[in-house]
């Protein structure tokens, strides 16, 4: 079977090489990093050749527009692919920290250390570019990579990690720190997440259903990603005008990231005044409103919300909204539908908002702040590799210490146990 | 199906418990471990009676006297694991530490703190003990527990909980914050394996098999403990006598635990000189030795080692002896056949040392000391939930909080992303 052969190989290949992306410098990674930009924007007509031939295909098989255009590739956009890299250089390098340093009563002395974890395998959908910033970060923290993108992308794909294996022969990076998965049949991803011994993490990046066939199958550890179905509380003292603009940005300011709102939760008392005007920005916008029955009341356009609405990620432009007693039938509302991604209370009950902050258990939790904001550019991190939504290992948006694990590292004189 | 509706009912109430103490103070989180530690003493006649059960059932099973001596609970060990307890209060609470705090420029100020991760399944074997530092430490960090032991300790661990849910009833905790799992049937093991949104996490306590049964079978997330195929490489410049204590220390002061050495590796100039002499307290100790034909040559006793050999955890006394070129013969042996737990070099040679320390990937890497210090305790992290053989979230020697995860908190003035 080559699907077998292909992932083992090539996985087996980036374990050999991960021995010796563990031990280069800051420096050397950082030149690799730069030459793979430089050789990304010289072969930039090599490159959208051959993602011509993706979207020829794409076209052929019927490909919506939109999802043609996440695809397509062009000079500008290369550039700002080559220009992720060199800011994955200004990023500080999180290898080799020193977490702690102690001396035990009988002399050992012990220091914990970050290091790379090794061999990480991607699993993503989609845009060519995940596959340049996902090598960047793996290769600035010292990993190796395995790639497997969607098979709408492969020729783009096939042609990206050409051009950056070639780059890296003149570096002190090895080529076979990037490899990628041709196959793209299913049983490639179902090898990889059996790969045991040979891939260290797996991060899937895409839709639900992708990371859900992630979690369900995986045998190697996973790092969960993405899903999110992210609420609004506006409360009864929240700022009317506030409570317009932050709702507004949550739902509409791109409706197709996990980090956006699904559903907004409102107070009553608020909803009784406000109710209107608080949606109207949103009618503007052409949200689609489901809501509960007190809702319905009030906004006669209002389509009925269900049970299975509160619980669908919609990624677009369709909103549930609920009218609640009090803050605490939001709390339960939130630990019942959230994702434990991104959740918001608007108020100027300063009570109502620590608690909000402290009972709500989600990676970020707003007080006056859109939930859009949960990313690791605009939390100072610079480009991720994605959001986590599990709780063990990285929370929230990952920045390159997420990419680490550490080891412990101890100095004896001929201390044995006693 | 009673199984099903056993795992699902109790770890909702687990569930529901957690939201609860993960909100209260550190002050009343050791009121309730000292209630739990004085009920235990207080109660110490009927645990020992319903350990008598046990023992019974086991003595009528055939059980081994060294598994039985393992399962056995007098008034001294009773007070060994309320002491227990009472060690945990003395440790510090890692629960709402704040991990980061920073304003962007947006005026977005972003504090990172420590939660508790939930609700954490420990699914373990054999002694009754960990039934109670498994709770204490989960309780220590705000989560809830669901225990699932062995079998074989049903009526000690059935009675163990009793009194320490019902210590739990004059303390701010909810007895539901402790459940156990009374049915035996695997099937109660694979239903916690999966049950996603109810558990947070699995740990596994026990043998490989046990291990191997979770993280095949889990789409929970796992921390994945104890197998240690640890190494001790014995280099040209050693001091003989030290190689001898620590080599002596790592197999066979407790070969049963995973931080116990199972095969040695020496460097063949220093075999050529001392192997017999190296090996002597091997002998007087009862270890067998099994040898690479460079061993045999110099030992006649020594049978032969196979492949299966080196990749076997021994827990016994047993010991796999190869003879390698040089130190880095060693480190390509390590890396084939280390479970990534403990390894050490004895050497005189700092280089060799520094390039051991830096390059093995493992938990924990020695120079000049015994493996066997792979522990909590020995750490001075105190009562450990385990010691991680995997890469993400925790490495090595868990204290507590490898039982906690982390949320960001944000406040903002009405701010958009735009």
């Amino acid at each position: 079977m080559s699907t077998i052969s292909e992932v083992k190989q090539k996985a087996l290949l980036a374990k050999q090489a991960a021995a010796l992306t563990s031990q280069v410098t800051t420096e050397q990674k950082n030149e690799a990093l730069i030459a793979m930009a430089d050789a990304l924007i010289a072969n930039a007509d090599d490159i959208i050749a051959a993602n011509a031939i993706d979207l020829e295909t794409g076209r052929n098989n019927g490909t919506s527009e939109s999802l043609l255009d996440r695809l397509a590739l062009n000079h500008a956009r290369i550039e700002g692919i080559a220009e992720g890299l060199r800011q994955i250089v200004a990023l500080e390098d999180p290898v080799g920290e020193q977490l702690a340093q102690f001396t035990r009563p009988n002399g050992l002395s012990i220091t914990q250390i970050r290091v790379p974890l090794g061999v990480i395998g991607m699993i993503y959908e989609a845009r060519p570019n995940v596959t340049v910033d996902a090598t960047g970060l793996c290769l600035k923290t010292g990993n190796t990579v395995v790639l497997r993108g969607g098979s709408a992308a492969i020729a783009s794909n096939r042609k990206i990690v050409e051009i950056m294996r070639s780059a890296l022969s003149s570096t002190a990076l090895p080529a076979d720190a990037i490899q990628l998965i041709e196959d793209s049949d299913r049983a490639s991803v179902n090898e990889m997440l059996k790969a045991n011994g040979l891939l260290d993490v797996v991060i899937p990046r895409g839709g639900a259903s992708l990371i859900r066939t992630v979690v369900e199958n995986a045998t190697v550890p996973v790092i969960e990603t993405g899903a999110g179905i992210c609420h609004t509380f506006v409360d009864e003292s929240a700022q009317l005008q506030m409570a317009k603009d932050i709702a507004l940005n949550a739902k509409a300011q791109r409706p197709s990231v996990c980090n956006s709102m699904e559903t907004l939760l409102v107070h009553q008392a608020f909803a009784d005044k406000h109710l209107t005007e608080l949606l109207a920005p949103m009618q503007e916008a052409n949200v689609e409103i489901r809501g509960c029955e007190r809702t319905q009341a009030l906004i006669a356009t209002a389509k009925q919300a269900t049970e299975a609405d509160y619980a669908t990620e919609y990624n677009d432009y369709i909103l549930n909204v609920r009218i609640v007693d009090d803050l605490e039938q939001a709390l339960q509302h939130i630990a019942k539908y959230g994702t434990m991604h991104s959740e918001c209370i608007v108020t100027e009950n300063e009570q109502n908002a620590a608690k909000f902050l402290q009972s709500i258990d989600a990676a970020a939790v707003y007080h006056n702040a859109s939930t859009r904001f949960t990313d690791g550019f605009e939390f100072g991190f610079g480009a991720e590799i994605g959001i986590s939504t599990q709780k063990l290992h990285a929370r929230g948006p990952m920045g390159l210490p997420a990419l680490t694990s550490t080891k412990y590292m101890i100095t004896g004189n001929g201390q044995i146990r006693g």
